[in-house]
């Protein structure tokens, strides 16, 4: 079986973003009372949404199952306050149950979070919960900056998160660090600002105790781990001049990269340094990039073709393509059995 | 002749961190008058603290000459006003220029400039000039974020820069774009934050006409370019989707990646993505990461020897080591002109 543990409802239909255009726009108005609401989509209309993309591209690339979240880049805490969030969160993943419930074989659902700046994490575990306990999610999206690029929260090595880590562990599901849109005109969102997260993050959990504190969490830090592998000798090295244990030995049963990774030569130095215990197969499509290579022929986010050119044993292969996966978000098993 | 372009004065003599100390101390001081004021550093002190490590690792790397910058992690724009950053600046840079007189031969000046957070960049011009004009210096690092880590200045493609860069071409010096110390606690300085400004300055580059407007100004991204060349795949989707030139054409004569990357397959993968006209070998020592790897038994910022094992013909290889950095720092040629 293979697993993409990376992707995003990103072709969600019209009707989610209307809701979410007139909140926004809400949040001007005076008069505006915010509310949930609802929103009316069709189950057809979730099918043809998937059909002619995700569900295509699983067919035509040969993926079986998408760890599948809403769309990160519109979470966008940083708009509005943590009810503007949290109406927003609930019918996302509202909408991502949907979408696990019509193709329990081909999407397992993930949630993201009522994150907003300045509001602790404890106030999104009640979210989490429902999500896991009450609708069969397997994990979570953790914004390490509901601020959008201003990066206001505190590390998350820091104690401030420590509640919802808590929450993660007892209800054993992992969380992929992920940001969403930036409001600092610095960055952007695809190109830096998901990059900086990412190593960010990775530098943050060098430089602490945490997986001390929490020996059985898991956080997959995508996006092939940032700038982590190609300035692996650095990291290496910061962690040995700094008394850090080796970056293979702090990753080990608590951090994971993804292959969402668009070239070859990316792939082959993550598969070069990287340990293979600590790589789940990603692609996040259809996300970030979707056009097609012209020097391959084939669309940067198919990264199958990238992982199937790295000379493999079978057992290792399935490492990649599921048995990580099921390490990291044990719930699945519940979800789609190992086949025989 | 073997230039190395990224190295900083990280071993000065102590009066000039006292001086710092104290400047530091007297900002929460009342009564404390701002004063450039004097340090007092003999040419033995300043020959001392380079003879055991800059110099001695040039002799035993086998390069010849650095291009020298005072320490990038404390030039601290953030703290203080523009008054302590230009009494530190002129400084640092002083002693920069003293350095390279005393060893002409080995080192050759890069300036560091009194940028201070909501400053206008053009108050770093006269610095700029006094350094170039009056004391032979070749550069400049350019700070896209003098507040520290939060971001708070526009983007470098923004007009806000363009007097500055004005300055810089009328001068025919390039800018190696280069944070400092972080004040956010969520970035690590040397680990992450060095990183994502290279990255973020990279995508800002992608995304703007910058290079149409300035056709020859000329900028180094260091440490190999932070994640660019990793995530190559990404960005040059990116730039497909969004319409923009590819990725070589963007970068022609205008950007720069140096071989800051600590590792052997890092290195691999910058000569295997990015053209070797706009590579230009650098270290970064005595820096970042100051120790050896045990698997190699080397020092992880000894950058020459991974350089030397990319299979290159003689004039490429010259390129890396001399060529290029003759034609981005052109004012080097006069200080140190090419050998016979």
């Amino acid at each position: 079986m293979i697993i993409d543990c990376h992707g995003h409802y990103t072709t969600a239909p019209k009707p989610l973003q209307e809701f979410r255009d007139k909140q926004i726009a809400g949040l001007k108005d005076p008069s505006y009372v915010p509310s949930k609401g609802t929103i009316n989509i069709t189950d057809d209309q979730i099918r043809e949404s998937l059909e002619s993309a995700q569900l295509k591209f699983q067919r035509e690339r040969g993926s079986d199952v998408t760890i599948f979240s809403p769309r990160a880049s519109v979470m966008g805490h940083h708009i509005g306050n943590e009810t503007t969030s949290r109406h927003w969160t609930e019918h996302c993943n509202d909408l991502i149950f949907r979408v696990c419930s019509l193709y329990p074989e081909n999407f397992v659902p993930v949630c993201q979070l009522p994150q907003s700046p300045g509001v602790a994490p404890t106030n999104s575990m009640a979210e989490l919960q429902r999500c896991v306990n009450e609708l069969g999610f397997i994990g979570c999206n953790l914004n390490p900056d509901p601020s959008g690029g201003n990066w206001t929260a505190p590390p998350l090595t820091d104690k401030y998160w420590y509640p919802f880590y808590e929450k993660m562990i007892e209800l054993d599901v992992p969380a992929m660090i992920h940001v969403s849109a930036t409001c600092n005109p610095n960055f952007h969102t695809t190109g830096s600002h998901y990059i900086n997260a990412d190593t960010t993050a990775f530098m943050q959990f060098i430089t602490s105790d945490l997986f001390k504190d929490f020996p059985t969490i898991r956080f997959i830090i995508p996006h092939g781990g940032g700038a982590a592998p190609y300035h692996w000798g650095r990291y290496r090295g910061l962690a040995q001049d700094l008394k850090r244990p080796p970056l293979d030995e702090m990753m080990r049963n608590n951090v994971f990269f993804d292959t969402c990774v668009y070239h070859q030569a990316g792939i082959d130095l993550l598969f070069k340094v990287v340990p293979l215990d600590n790589i789940l197969f990603g692609s996040e499509m259809v996300g970030a990039v979707r056009g097609i290579d012209p020097t391959t022929g084939h669309y940067y986010d198919d990264t199958k073709r990238y992982v199937d050119k790295i000379p493999l044993s079978d057992s290792d292969k399935r490492k990649i393509y599921e048995d990580n996966a099921r390490k990291v978000y044990p719930r699945i098993n519940k979800r789609l059995p190992r086949k025989a």
